[in-house]
């Protein structure tokens, strides 16, 4: 590939700001992780969390993976509208979602974790009532507090799924959120304690006379301890795809930068900054600071919902684009409608972001 | 009205996290701002960055608001299309807006500002393309640096402009967003010594034979103080009709609460905190946090993109509603599709942001 400045400079998108996907860089992201999930004989199940594309969740199938993973209903219903055949539920189910996945496993394969009784109760009722079958996983908390049954009660969970009609009890979801932006060195060392605590758990199913069917989690900051572990079954990375400036800077991953954002300069008053169209709406204030890449050197200042300062100017002039990498690419692109997808030289596709709806 | 504790826990939305406008505390906002406007012999221009809905905007024009504000061209563009006649853009439009403004120009009115004359010559140019006239403001930085002239550099401009084709010079905006949400007793101090600034520039417009025509300008935090100026004779406030924690902390202004966020608690397995089914892709963190309203006296905390934790739990269980106040409530508002508008019964109907959409 052409160095980033000379690529970049050769997009126009009609609109700012403007999401761009630097095709070949997706491409090759895509690749890298597809084949290492091959040569560990995992399956990858890639996170829709992150690029809500339909259209990206299409490329992804394509090269392998077995399925979207999704953060919510919502997502899962435009995944599956959008023609994917395999989604999860990575997150517990509100009462009133059950209903919405049994619909959707009429064509679909559906998963959902939980992590209580009573969701494993609402999800059999529903799947009855719509005389479907819904897989259903474990959600096991790696001490992230957020959601999941401490290791010590899964399998009871897992026996209180056995017993339930419209069930079918599909595994076991870890995923630690928590491991992937740390330091390399501490990042191998926190894998490697969850990791025997997880062996623990999967030999005290298998002493109950449970094939733990897939162990699923892991992602795009851990994938390589991950995919070495033998532990898991199914790796749910999503940020390789895009990349950001938080994953960037973590230094050691094999992914490229593919996303970027431009914005226009519409004022430029001062001999500090020139102010651009790209603010809170447009990049997500959640994690580091979103990055300049044109004009080189220049550092990104929110400055409203609408607009964000650039200074120094750097040489860029009224009516010019500014190039930015966003901090934190899930998000920043739940913010936008669309992205533009560009070839290298220059020529765009308009893919339309269509899990971003909240509702259906 | 009823104490909003009894009003929310009337209402069950089908979906969480869901926006609730409580129908009853939009109406009495909009009534207020309307009065006060009217009373001041000020024509009110709501702004629509705040709710990026036309269907508040309708209720703002039934009650007499003159028209909409807009921030960005997109908004303009749904707004006309949702039926709003009268259109002003706020801030300084990037090239590629003003053959779409133009475009707009022949079924609405629609005006812009501007701070260079390069943005005059590109208003001109696409005006005069499409055979539209264009409203043209000069937007004066009253400091904050993001945008606008400085004061002694306005005349320049409106020069500028009266004599191009294609536009009509209809007045002056001054915008003092940094001056919306300081404490009342420095509120009023900024305020005063700004109106003065800007009644020199009004002397100095009409010693040069001018007109001053529109002065738009003010919002939310010094509307009462706009409206006792003098000066301004249009109002852009536009928080005022859902409002949110940071508004309402300031503890002068005669507006409720009218916004409200339902989440559900979807996982329940620590006594020290419940996790709910809103994080930042729901709440956006701009501004102040947001505020748990119900179980009473708990917190939140974000928990990632779809999760938030409150703590203490106060009661509340898996699958119970939580309800929140939005803390900065026009960033959080253009995260999702759509509103539920709640009667005092409970009773919801969904009111669609259309203005969400970052391009058409």
């Amino acid at each position: 590939m052409q160095v980033l400045p000379t690529f970049l400079a050769r997009i126009t998108p009609p609109i700012t700001p403007a999401l761009v996907i630097r095709r070949a860089a997706l491409a090759a992201n895509l690749a890298a992780m597809q084949a290492a999930c091959d040569q560990a004989g995992v399956r990858l199940r890639a996170h829709g969390k992150m690029h809500k594309s339909s259209r990206i969740a299409a490329e992804q199938m394509a090269r392998g993976a077995v399925g979207l993973c999704c953060q919510t209903v919502g997502e899962a219903q435009a995944f599956v509208a959008g023609g994917v055949p395999d989604v999860l539920i990575t997150a517990p189910v509100p009462p009133w979602g059950w209903p919405r996945l049994a619909a959707l496993a009429a064509t679909a394969r559906v998963g959902a974790v939980m992590d209580s009784v009573a969701q494993a109760q609402a999800a059999s009722a529903a799947a009855l009532a719509a005389g479907v079958v819904l897989a259903a996983y474990v959600d096991v908390d790696p001490g992230m507090g957020r959601a999941g049954v401490a290791p010590g009660d899964a399998l009871a969970l897992v026996q209180a799924i056995r017993g339930l009609p419209g069930l079918h009890w599909a595994g076991i979801q870890a995923y630690c959120g928590h491991h992937q932006h740390m330091l390399p060195a501490q990042r191998a060392a926190a894998h490697a304690a969850w990791s025997d605590r997880l062996r623990a758990l999967l030999a005290e199913l298998r002493a109950a006379g449970l094939n733990p069917g897939q162990i699923t989690g892991g992602g795009t900051g851990t994938a390589a301890m991950d995919l070495a572990a033998g532990v898991y079954t199914e790796l749910q990375a999503g940020s390789y795809a895009l990349m950001d400036v938080e994953y960037g800077d973590l230094g050691d991953l094999p992914f490229q930068p593919a996303l970027f954002l431009a914005a226009t300069v519409v004022s430029a008053r001062h001999e500090t900054h020139v102010t651009c169209d790209a603010g809170h709406k447009a990049l997500h204030p959640n994690g580091p600071v979103s990055r300049v890449l044109w004009p080189a050197g220049s550092r990104y200042h929110p400055a409203g919902d609408e607009h964000g300062a650039i200074l120094p100017p750097g040489g860029a002039q009224e009516g010019d684009l500014v190039w930015l990498q966003p901090g934190h690419v899930d998000p920043t692109v739940a913010l936008h409608d669309a992205c533009f997808v560009a070839d290298e030289d220059g020529r765009l596709e308009r893919w339309p972001i269509d899990a971003r709806r909240s509702s259906l």
